[in-house]
């Protein structure tokens, strides 16, 4: 039944889903309405079309510019720079910041291959070079790479006259920002200082 | 961003997937090559237009018959009725099992409304007076449900002549043909004991 395989091969390259778990969500789905694979086929072809890179920010986004960076009432004074886009959607869930933001789009990892040049420093740099930002908060992950990375941002942008901070250490150490829980992730912004 | 949200939205539907999880296999996604979303989408697109029911066994299928009925090296004389379709797969993985299949689709549940004719028992019925068939062994799976389902189905195929086995307590009580290993289902079905 190669429709069967098919399917279950292409969901068990997903990360988190064994082949056992492939095999159970496609007998799910074939237990359905077949309008909800429809959906999620709709869905997911469309995906890849539609998503495109804030041209500012470097957000996931379906415009040049992302939600944030298009919202005037957010403050395009604080900039908090972020690994990768995921971790947008952590912050902002914690209502607690009205800043705008700039992804890394990684993190540095000599093990991996992932140099400065691999990162959108450069255009984080030329962002705060165009004036108009006073802070930079760096909230990359607090893990080794993150905190090189932090470092290496620090570096980079502290030598042009803002404000350079690191999110305080309310998260635990070794953490995701993806996986913290709201209320974490806001103190950790809130205590923030400066590096 | 509503493709994002459209595909979370979607993914979150399965089961044991949440909306934590649905947001981290679509920001996956969206660093993969944008080429396994789409065999992704069209796998799943292409899946409920092309699987259909076995017209003899009830098995998922994309032809008229089954891979199963229309093998002519498999024992047309022993037929396997199991719950779902999904526990063929189980059984056949076993490699044990020469006979040919009966899906249910499903089990007694009064409390769930499913009752005698929700499931394909007069199908198998049928079959047997069709003639041609020495045993029915009842592979429902070992919890109450499945034991009333089993008992039900005895009563039904019984008279008509036939041996009714029921495979063997080698699989523990209260667990599921889907998970069990295969050393585990071929002796409870070398050791099926007539009913």
């Amino acid at each position: 039944m190669s429709a069967i395989d098919d399917l279950v091969n292409e969901l068990a390259r997903l990360p988190t889903i064994g082949r056992k778990s492939a095999l159970r969500l496609t007998y799910h789905l074939l237990k359905q309405p077949p309008e909800q694979s429809k959906r999620l086929a709709e869905a997911l072809g469309t995906l890849t079309d539609r998503i495109r890179s804030c041209e500012r920010c470097f957000n996931l986004t379906e415009d040049p510019l992302c939600a944030v960076c298009s919202d005037t009432r957010r403050d395009a004074s604080v900039v908090c720079v972020v690994e990768e886009a995921s971790d947008i959607t952590a912050v902002e869930r914690t209502g607690e910041f009205r800043g705008v933001y700039h992804v890394l789009r990684g993190r540095l990892s000599p093990l991996d291959g992932v140099g400065p040049d691999d990162l959108t420093v450069a255009a984080l740099v030329a962002r705060v070079v165009a004036g108009g930002v006073k802070e930079v908060i760096v909230a990359t992950n607090p893990k080794l790479e993150g905190e090189a990375t932090a470092l290496y941002v620090q570096e980079q942008v502290a030598p042009l006259g803002v404000i350079v901070s690191r999110i305080a250490r309310g998260m635990p150490v070794g953490g995701d920002l993806e996986y913290a829980d709201g209320v974490t992730i806001a103190q950790s912004i809130s205590a923030r200082r400066e590096m």
